[in-house]
């Protein structure tokens, strides 16, 4: 059950509404992101929403009895569009390519692939400073000042970056550098920073877990949501199956 | 290639070692453990490593062509025994059971666990105090302080603490409390928390990812033998594929 | 649920206790098999099984949910032995080994490998004549003559055939000379081979599918038995998964 | 490697041709279909192909160094279309629907679909009169019977028919009445039923086997080839994972 909360509600309407829905033996969690107020309630037994929903500081109710809630598409009345930048939104209909190397590697190769987006109409650029890597012994990534000098150079030519974050701790050095944040498939389920990505104002795209369900997935950009952030974007980039005669295995039904 | 260094080999000698296998286009790279120094090299030249092997301050070396190194079982002359304290070591030949619930919930199940434990000579007790969930909304654990009343009751009784470690800043809280930190399934590919397990001289215990291979796994060991942790044990929990009669599927082939 | 019948029931007690399970919502199927007469019924319908339980004719009868019934543990009052022939029988607490070729290739094979089962106490050999291949290319067995061959020598020896069965076609030809007829993991579900090996009265072993699931297995085993044979016996290859460090991977879990 | 032969080639040419490639350790098997004549050479030696490309009866040589020869891409000159019957061929480029339900039901069912498949300009139907059934129980279709009537109705509208065939002794019978014989999952490596369809000059269509890898299933259509038809689709109809949001997993990347 989501409630979204009215912007203007006092703390003792807040109060009064967490302990009616308390009284129908559901736990409640209060949400705050950038976009709104929720009160997120779970438990089992049925009960008229409509009771609560016309309590005061309401603004509207939803059943959602999926794993997931707030990332749900039950209670949405709208396709979602996340918003990158000013003039950048991603969303239900539209095609961004987001296109780059597997790892930046230095100056030349930054200015000739943005010159190729730039020449292409790719408006966001993707690239790793920090790789995970199954070998310790593999080359890890030039780091954070890998990323300032591809930002200056992105940011000339007016192309966003998203990279991936591997760890809690880098994430206050790259928020002023990176425009969306990329969650890898081997953290999918890495809490610790799917939480404190929930409390970063930027955009999160949360990778599918090398053999994660779909649920799995929207239960990892739940964590993100709960957290404070609902600007998520998903990404299905194939699953491990038996097959080896491809690295992974696209899962085109994910793809709502 | 690994090197065993003599446990006095001077730095003089240590560089001029390095400048000889770099010589033979082979990346070097110095690890630190509490049981040893090594060299590590990485390259593909064939040469005879006898040549290396005469040098001073060497004291033996090995061909090792695993993609992963000193986690090899190919240059060990003896079966690997991990030292857990000064009373209990774990190894080849031996079966030492953990027993224990899911999570840590409170005096009363502590108790009951550990004079359990004892009465049938079961000498490692594991639970959670931090709890990776799909849902952020499920209980995720007592945390520190949890551990705190765990470990005061497990002293009394001789018995050993496991528990999973979920982010590096858990590390040094959990320290003093803790006998083997666990890796959990879905942290086996998180590298920053297995360098971090790296830098501690503790037991840490790896468990397979949902759908790691075996390399993966000991790739993951690996990370942590480099960073200076020799006190690695391995965890086959089983691996997920089709079949939904069961949680996962126990492959006994990963078993040596 | 499953009506075991009297070994002298009338066919006016057969067709009237037919009438009395169909009147519940009920699919009757009549089995009869080497070592006794079923009825099993289909249905979702709950009532008291004791009123068909006390009709004339029947001689006990079982509810049974799963999605396989004649061969459901659940009805067995005792642990199952699937008898091969007069001094061999193969079951619950017994290990009995079946050892031998991928492939029988010739006289002098035969000869080395039944000695060496014989000086092991090994008594089942297991061989193929029909191979199934993935390429058209690969040798596909010496089929009829080849087993003949190996017959003569196996009876000589007192040692027991156990090998593979590709189609209905060769069960006639190889009756005389098997004495268990083998369905490969790509024909677990080949439902026509099948049927046909239901309605002979020799030991037929299943093979678990290359993907299939406990359940498939069980059900491709109620095929055989519902054509009216309950000498079977089931077996666990193991299954395929993205582990490539090995074939297959040994579901373990799969042995009660 | 694949030797094209001359329609005229002679038969002491082709005794010839098969002494000069056996005399360089290559297995030869001569393959002849509706369409050409061919010899498989199945060796390791590198030869220069072109001395047996300038013989006497040799059309054309090629190498091809897949696991499978005569279905392989590499030796076609152009992409291939696969004619149905005199006014349908299915090939490259072309989409061609092939709608209906999953089992023939009656001859009402049968008259609305083909009324619904003309209406919208769909010219193949597809379901199932032997129907693979994990139980014996379900309802395994309405046979050759429930073909005839179906084909009867189709004729008169001009949709053709896939349907598919279980077992070879199916074949002769539903010959006259089928378009495409489709080969299912389960029987994806069925060789007995891959050879009989070979021996026919009609279309069929292999499905890719529930955790079958492409190099399996293109080596079951080499089987079709081998044996003398070139009529060859194949299916890919999604593969078995851990993924249960949905039946299966369709690998899009499977479709070149």
């Amino acid at each position: 059950m989501i409630i979204q909360l009215d912007k203007d509600i006092s703390s003792a309407q807040l109060e009064g509404l967490k302990t009616e829905v308390s009284a129908r033996d559901y736990q409640v969690r209060e949400v705050h992101t950038q976009y709104g107020n929720y009160l997120v309630g779970l438990g089992k037994k049925a009960f008229d929403i409509r009771k609560i929903g016309h309590l005061p500081g309401v603004c509207d109710i939803h059943r959602v009895s999926d794993a997931y809630k707030l990332v749900s598409r039950k209670w949405k009345a709208e396709a979602t569009h996340i918003r990158i930048d000013d003039t950048l939104s991603i969303g239900a209909g539209d095609l961004e390519i987001m296109a780059g190397p597997c790892s930046i590697e230095g100056e030349a190769q930054i200015e000739e692939t943005v010159a190729h987006l730039v020449a292409n109409g790719v408006r966001v650029m993707r690239g790793g400073v920090y790789k995970p890597r199954s070998s310790p012994y593999s080359f890890r990534g030039l780091g954070i000042e890998g990323l300032k000098t591809w930002y200056a150079e992105c940011r000339k030519q007016g192309i966003r970056i998203i990279t991936e974050v591997m760890h809690t701790e880098q994430i206050e050095d790259m928020l002023d550098y990176v425009d969306i944040f990329q969650v890898g498939a081997r953290n999918s389920q890495n809490f610790n920073l799917l939480d404190a990505l929930g409390e970063v104002d930027k955009t999160v795209m949360i990778k599918r877990g090398m053999s994660g369900t779909i649920e799995e997935l929207l239960q990892s950009a739940e964590y993100v949501f709960a957290k404070g952030n609902e600007r998520i974007l998903l990404c299905e980039r194939g699953i491990r199956t038996y097959e080896k005669a491809y690295r992974n295995t696209l899962d085109l039904n994910a793809i709502p």
